[in-house]
């Protein structure tokens, strides 16, 4: 097959937007480790890229990602390769979390078991009408515990025990009540609205994106008084920033602002 | 009353499924410390039940349950009492989350006050039409804090405070779209849809599901990084049972798998 | 400016009901350091203040509140003014937070950064269609740090990050649905829905109020094991309260209760 021959992730990047696709169509692009080698390859450099401002993940063909690749682990068994395979994924999501850039998940089809939790751990996602999202693990004895770890912490406790030990398929409106997607378009719209909220994203300072998005998943996890007292600093440290004081400068005379980054 | 002469709580197994039912219809199934004590037996004798692959909590009657027993706690006063009431319905509705299996609340009608707490606590609820959910104690002057513990876990702020400050009673579709139950059906229909929500689990390995509901909480509990290092340790284990082995190799051999539940 | 003569903060008592409105509607209530004072102080009393039992935080004019005060900001630089205006704020929020009395916030209007953050630290919030909100911190630069913390702990992540990180206005029912806000009614049935609400809550017991508002707060910060016991020892303590026996004696005997506040 002449895809075997294509790279397993694709790249493409403009105006400050980058659109990364998981490119494995014949595999419902399976996170195999080769493919998530890739994209943690990949998203160090963005990470490193002052040119890129926001990112896009989608996917090839008609499915989004269909989470592990069964076969790899039946050809790879025992505790070592397990340890690994789950360490490698799980630092994979966490990366972007820890991305400096916002990440948006453009979701045209189905997004199952790691692929769900790819979505879940994506700052927005925007999913097709026809879009379905699983996390099926308990229907072949193997929870998907690591899955879940982003999926609760997008939707309620109820929804999330619902879809972890049904394994059954959501639809994308019942993904938006739940919270899991910020929205739901016609297949036809899904390139534009990713596109229109990218572009929305790559107008803004960089640095304060870089600044807003760490302390957003830091302040979480801290109480009430802490959350305060960290977000404080983090709010003085921005306001010390020049892009802060051309976003006022430029607001109060009614003008856009032209960041510098610093 | 024949009804005095009735277990205050009814068993009924069939297939995996155990259904409880609290059977004090003419008190509104109001928690006095012999049932929570026969609940509590009984979730413990479940626990070590290898047959039982999930649990149904419904109630006889129109109502689901009223809370605790206002009769009972009006006839015994005193710090040694109220310590010992709330310290044991603690214990039981934290029983519930311990428990391996997955437990389903069935609301057919009001759950208010530690009825709402019992449903909070369940993993999935199903709720017919006309069920309706209140935290109440504001109304008496006693503020529903231990509901509070479990209502605060499943719904928003905001409207957990709604139902906490006001004490009102809230009907099913407001529940579903809170997020404190499933699914909200025709009051004719609520058995069916539960038994086939039960059923659906039951088929699932009991190894796995024991695996997931128990690391579901914990890794609740932790912060992103820990939870993930916790979650792969789980995936590991879960991956090395025979179950998942099973599970994988039936996935893709297109036919059902044989749980050994190891 | 006639305005310029009147207080920045009105305050009007009855019934129990303590109504503050931010009246600066001439610069959209923005929350220059003299009136977040004015509010801190205000706040202060009714803590102290047997007679409140509730607070409702309207404003004055048709905006409800556009955040902090950007020509204040520009006028004063430096990392000191910096740091003592997000504290004097991160204190001011925490202070609605552990008021003793419930708060529900009225918003009539627009609700932006800091203003959308009081909405968020509110106890509850009744909004009129015409409301909007947003966090548009990122569109001058200077991302909303400090909102964050009290609006993440309102609405699911993704929901808070499209907030945050798009800057643009959201309407009053995707308010609602993101449960950042408890009702939306007609702007001319506003301060009548409010009332309702306000009404309800001041009938019942203020110490019960206070006991269950502050233990609502403390234990969702805490693990379900140690959340659980600490809220049996507050049922414990409430049950030892006049107001409880009084409570429950009266709704066995069907009759209104007459609140101790002991």
């Amino acid at each position: 097959m002449l895809e075997e021959n294509e790279p397993l992730l694709l790249r493409d990047d403009a105006e400050g937007i980058v659109r990364l696709t998981l490119n494995r169509p014949q595999a419902r692009n399976a996170l195999s480790r080769e493919l998530m080698s890739a994209l943690q390859a990949e998203l160090e450099r963005i990470g490193e890229d002052a040119g890129a401002r926001v990112v896009v993940l989608a996917a090839a063909g008609p499915a989004f990602c269909a989470g592990h690749d069964l076969r790899e682990i039946r050809e790879n068994t025992g505790r070592d390769f397990y340890e690994a395979l789950f360490a490698q994924c799980s630092a994979l999501m966490q990366s972007i979390v820890r991305l400096p850039q916002p990440v948006i998940a453009e979701v045209g089809g189905i997004a199952t078991a790691a692929g769900c939790q790819l979505v879940a751990s994506c700052d927005l996602a925007v999913a097709a009408e026809g879009a379905r999202f699983a996390t099926p693990g308990v229907n072949i004895g193997l929870f998907c515990s690591t899955p879940m770890v982003a999926l609760s912490r997008n939707v309620g406790r109820k929804q999330a025990m619902e879809m972890l030990l049904l394994g059954e398929l959501m639809d994308a409106a019942t993904a938006l009540r739940f919270g899991l997607v910020n929205r739901v378009v016609p297949a036809d719209r899904l390139g534009r609205e990713v596109a229109s909220m990218a572009g929305t994203i790559a107008a803004k300072s960089p640095l304060t994106l870089k600044i807003g998005k760490e302390a957003f998943y830091r302040q979480l996890e801290q109480p009430l008084d802490e959350a305060y007292a960290y977000a404080s600093r983090v709010m003085t440290e921005n306001m010390l920033a020049r892009d802060a004081a051309e976003g006022i400068e430029a607001f109060l005379e009614k003008r856009p602002p032209v960041w510098s980054g610093a």
